[in-house]
């Protein structure tokens, strides 16, 4: 399968083409300039340069702060009026065109002659399925899902996936590509529809709409709950790290074996889940290796400090935003 | 119902009493002596004054960080031998003794001669039902749900709700009480099993351990995921007013009549919420009123703004943990 073995190594990477740049293209674009890179963009509406210009110099002070590497300039962006030419050269391909399977389609179709020998390319869909839109392609065994949360260039999580015609090798290379240049690239084993995230976003969202059908609690309230509660836990740690933390010494064995159990009568009542003992030794092992060595105290102590730190960023951001 | 137009206006509360002073006590003590209040404090373990002064030595300098109220000093903190001598001129009580149903009938007993008449009484339970604690008691009418998040000194919310007994006046002022004194209040109109955020955490959860029966992900990827995805956004603002803002400028109508269809394929999957009229009126109308008047284009400032100094302050955090 064609030129798997002559990608360049992720962190030699110095051009990458964006396809497609709205607002998701235009992040991805401030978000790689950031990184150094030169970028090569191209898109079908007809005031795309401006725009992209005008998105990428208001995103730069976020990246200033943020930090930038190495030769950063908004000057390495370079619009291009075609396809050809935008992929021309790139090692990296990141294309955000609309979420419509035939506009995908003609896209990809232009990818068999234009997509360099040596490229990856990623596809930010959030909805269409990689499978579909990579059979028959020259290049489908580089054809990668890189699903991005809005902003790109702020939310530093992508969604890795292959198809059923993509290379392994291919989606170690993306990964590895992302988590090197400012991204955290998580690993997905399989296709299905919201990939993960979205459908945990489903997921807490049906139980909020929920708890709004049946009177418990007003819209504004439950946004509350989340953001001064759960939410500030679950951007320092994700929830089974901090279940981890919630079963004390014994981590999160001990937390199944004694936490979850009284908990049966009312999680009854959001349905049941399939806690069977395998998915129980998954969950401890997977904690454990999570926490890398550090004892339950180093992770409650760093959980702490860190929930301080983003309080303090949170409680004086919001201060600045409530002056006139 | 006695003696709720007596109560202290929630501003002017000088001295609360703390009933149980375990982990969760320990870090209500903290909490309220950094908002400069007198603290007294009962638990039945023999070594719980040392325990208790030992919590609040530790969490001072993050309290300090997030900001003492005038007079806030750890030589406010008493410890009492016995339950009546810490609500002796209470004029709040927060009782966070351990989740047995028995153990907390017993102490209500005692309330029923100790609890100073014009005193509200909030209870942390997660797990028991308020209404069956307080039946028969004297005071049940001043008694309230006060449920926090771990660890209640860093983590703003308190969900508050009322019994079958409870005054109406008596939530209201707990609500006005824990937004005065440092805390981020909601109001539960139902008594539901969890309570609000327990459940949808639970919810969450499920999504995430369903991940991984299917082998979609890891538990390190779906932990990465969350932290360093929506759980950024979530602690910025609520789910709501962050589909709101992607609605773009036509807000959560625009997210309902445009965005959530093209779900539905995978919403199936995933089980189906009741988004009825109705409900879309009433998430509608709720992402209208928390806006307050802002623009959406303020709104996603807002949101950028926060979120770019949350990740800095989390960058900076973890770099420094890092360190050696």
């Amino acid at each position: 399968m064609s030129h798997i073995e002559e990608l360049t190594k992720p962190s030699d990477v110095k051009r990458v083409a964006i396809v497609g740049a709205g607002t998701i293209g235009s992040s991805w674009a401030a978000h790689f300039l950031g990184q150094g890179m030169e970028v090569q963009f191209w898109d079908p509406a007809p005031d795309c340069d401006t725009q992209v210009r005008s998105f990428v110099d208001n995103a730069w002070p976020a990246l200033e702060r943020l930090g930038l590497c190495p030769g950063a300039s908004p000057d390495k962006l370079h619009y291009c009026p075609d396809i050809a030419s935008a992929l021309d050269g790139a090692q990296f391909v990141q294309e955000s065109a609309p979420e419509v399977h035939a506009l995908k389609v003609e896209l990809y179709e232009k990818f068999d002659d234009a997509l360099p020998e040596n490229a990856i390319m990623a596809t930010s869909s959030s909805g269409l399925l990689l499978s579909e839109l990579q059979a028959g392609r020259r290049g489908a065994s580089r054809y990668v899902l890189g699903h991005p949360f809005n902003p790109p260039h702020l939310i530093p999580l992508v969604e890795v996936l292959g198809g059923k015609d993509t290379a392994r090798a291919s989606v170690d290379w993306a990964i590895a590509f992302y988590n090197t240049h400012g991204k955290k690239a998580i690993r997905l084993n399989k296709e299905v529809p919201g990939h993960l995230v979205n459908r945990i976003q489903v997921a807490l969202w049906r139980e909020a709409i929920d708890a709004l059908a049946t009177g418990l609690a007003s819209v504004e309230d439950i946004d509350a709950a989340i953001a001064y509660g759960p939410g500030l836990r679950w951007a320092v740690m994700g929830p089974h790290m901090i279940f981890n933390l919630a079963g004390g010494q014994g981590g999160m064995q001990n937390f199944l074996e004694h936490l979850v159990p009284p908990l049966e009568r009312w999680w009854d009542t959001v349905g049941r889940s399939p806690l069977t003992d395998d998915i129980k030794r998954q969950l401890i092992d997977g904690c454990n290796k999570a926490a890398a060595g550090r004892s339950i105290d180093e992770l409650a102590a760093q959980r702490d400090q860190m929930l301080l730190d983003l309080m303090e960023a949170l409680n004086s951001s919001r201060a600045s935003q409530a002056q006139p």
